[in-house]
């Protein structure tokens, strides 16, 4: 059956990723909705070409700017477009499926309205899990909702879990290429700039995502994200460099056997997956993983000392609360201050541990306790910034 | 549900892993049958052990010692023994599930009674898809009869394929670690001993399937095997050498995603996922497999000029008919011969290949007339060798 898309974050990397998919394969999807931010040029391109019914951004003069030009599309902006973009009702009978591709914690109040209304998701953004984990799969299993990861490592996770019975789970593993600086020891990631960081060897991905692929908080979100996703405890959740970033992520099951999934690193590939399950469609312009090309994969242990966000991200998870909503929180502006060539690469570890340290946990958060933790971080590290 | 086991070859290297797991789980697996061959004493020790309704061995007179031992058991021998072990009607109301780990054509007409019986079936023996797949399969399908592998490469096929639809695979990968003399060249095969064929680099398995891992036969009839098994033309199943042996193989799909089943060269794993699925229950004594420790796996390209048997494997496999038994059959007596240190190793290949080269195929054979190939092709080459 065909399926409506409710894009949020469509001028971002998977939201322009996500559009390449429905571009491909116009008789199975229609962009039904697009919730997009400040770039109003990619947004009136993709409304040019998909036709979506509503649409949302950021600052209330782009939409009014927007609706001038086209009339005949509903039209909203700020938070509660973004929740319109998600609940919308469209007057056809095809599936719905929200795709959450914006990049923080704004995803989660849209997120969980979609759920209510009982849309299956496919989400990009980790905060929302990372925070409201609890909520959301509780959520989810009273509306009877199906939650089909984007990220690479999670969509690898759900295809080895295809046809397997997850109490048969011994550990999930999860790979990490290391980031830009996994080369450097942590003296010679003093002084590193914005550009330096930004440098992935294998993805081509967001700014945001690129720094928390370097901190090694990326592999830590995604920790929590699995926790959640796949209700596996964390001493059961394994992580191991893979340079590669061929091997996505495996599941080992009480047999000891092991389930990987490996492919290019292609974002579409777990796009499309999220999109198309549980069927699988062709990939169009799309490269084979040839293994006898590829020579060889290289796997090795991660050093929480070296990578302490990892370890943090642990900590938090198996504290719980909102212990996350603190790591994302600080992580998410200190990292912003960083892109903004405010504070040195390694103060973006510092914030986090001391926000973490000094923060007094609220047990089984509501969404309000969570948006309150969230804010409050964030202003306390802007403000702590500018003084 | 429980499930009655129905062993032939239990005194094999499969076989004696298959009364391994049987002996873990008796709450769950009950050895209804035994065909065994010459090995009385280990015969006499599964059956104190295992206590099986009927047990069927090669020869009368073994039968016979063993009746004056246990009268309460139903007991036979020969071909005819072989067929009863596949085929007894246990009086209980358990699943049933025919483990076929005998070595070589002798397991065809087992394999075929048993299907007409509707008794599952767990294959370790090759030669039976190899030789009459088109037979078989559809057999099975007529009797909705499951066919599970237990060789590691087709048992991670297997797993690779939980939940998906075969419709949607683009290539099956099945990897070869290259056998004993992988690192020799040509030349360096001249006049090796039986004994350094034997010693395998990853796996310790039965003489017979030893030597075609060196000569790559085995890759060879696991090639025709997956076709059969999974409905894939030749064309889209590949082979590449893979040292480790740790990827099993691996499946890709239409979307280029690739999934990979990986673990110990512990033959167990699949011989227990055979047995227990859907489920997949804890292998005892196992030990897992730490990505992080191995370092890194090894893919490469497999050259048939260097191994000319996968070579005549795939042309067999396309020429179909009784070519493939022509293969298996002139291979199982070459290797005989070898074994018994009557030829060179590298005369393996030539009396294949002179056999495949005279052979006037019949398309789409009985099983009649199978059998009278392989017994003319295996006399005739036993006939010429003793000249």
């Amino acid at each position: 059956m065909k399926k409506n898309i409710f894009l949020l974050g469509g001028t971002g990397s998977i939201g322009l990723q996500t559009l390449d998919v429905i571009r491909h394969n116009k008789q199975r999807y229609q962009l039904c909705t697009l919730a997009a931010g400040r770039n109003i040029s990619k947004t009136i391109e993709i409304i040019d070409e998909f036709n979506p019914l509503f649409v949302s951004v950021t600052r209330e003069q782009d939409a009014r700017q927007l609706q001038a030009l086209y009339p005949h599309i509903v039209m909203d902006y700020g938070e509660q477009g973004l929740i319109q973009a998600a609940t919308f009702e469209p007057n056809n009978n095809y599936e719905n499926l929200v795709v959450t591709a914006v990049v923080g914690s704004v995803g989660l109040v849209p997120t969980v309205e979609a759920i209510k209304k009982g849309y299956n998701l496919a989400i990009a953004n980790k905060e929302t899990l990372v925070t409201a984990g609890h909520i959301i799969m509780h959520l989810a299993n009273k509306h009877n909702v199906t939650i089909m990861p984007i990220d690479s490592e999670h969509s690898a996770l759900f295809q080895c879990l295809n046809g397997e019975n997850d109490k048969k789970i011994k550990d999930l593993i999860i790979t990490a290429s290391g980031g830009s600086f996994r080369d450097r020891t942590r003296e010679e990631l003093e002084g590193v700039s914005v550009k330096q960081a930004l440098s992935h060897p294998n993805w081509s991905m967001g700014s945001k995502i690129t720094i928390d692929s370097a901190t090694m908080m990326n592999k830590g979100l995604e920790v929590i994200e699995a926790h959640w996703l796949y209700n596996v405890p964390y001493e059961h959740i394994k992580t191991v460099l893979h340079r590669e970033s061929i091997v996505h992520s495996m599941v080992e099951f009480v047999d000891t056997s092991i389930m990987a999934q490996l492919g290019t690193p292609d974002m579409r590939i777990p796009i499309q997956y999220a999109l198309s399950y549980p069927e699988r469609i062709e990939l169009k312009n799309a490269k084979s993983l040839n293994v006898w090309e590829l020579g060889s994969l290289h796997f090795e242990p991660l050093d929480f000392n070296r990578f302490p966000c990892l370890k943090y991200a642990y900590d938090s998870g198996q504290t719980g609360g909102t212990m996350t909503t603190v790591l994302n929180a600080s992580n998410e502006a200190a990292v912003s201050l960083f892109l903004n060539e405010k504070i040195n690469f390694l103060d973006i570890e510092t914030i986090v541990y001391n926000e973490l340290e000094s923060h007094n946990v609220i047990k089984n958060p509501s969404l309000d306790d969570i948006r309150a933790v969230d804010s409050e971080i964030k202003e306390k590290i802007k403000t702590n910034s500018s003084l």
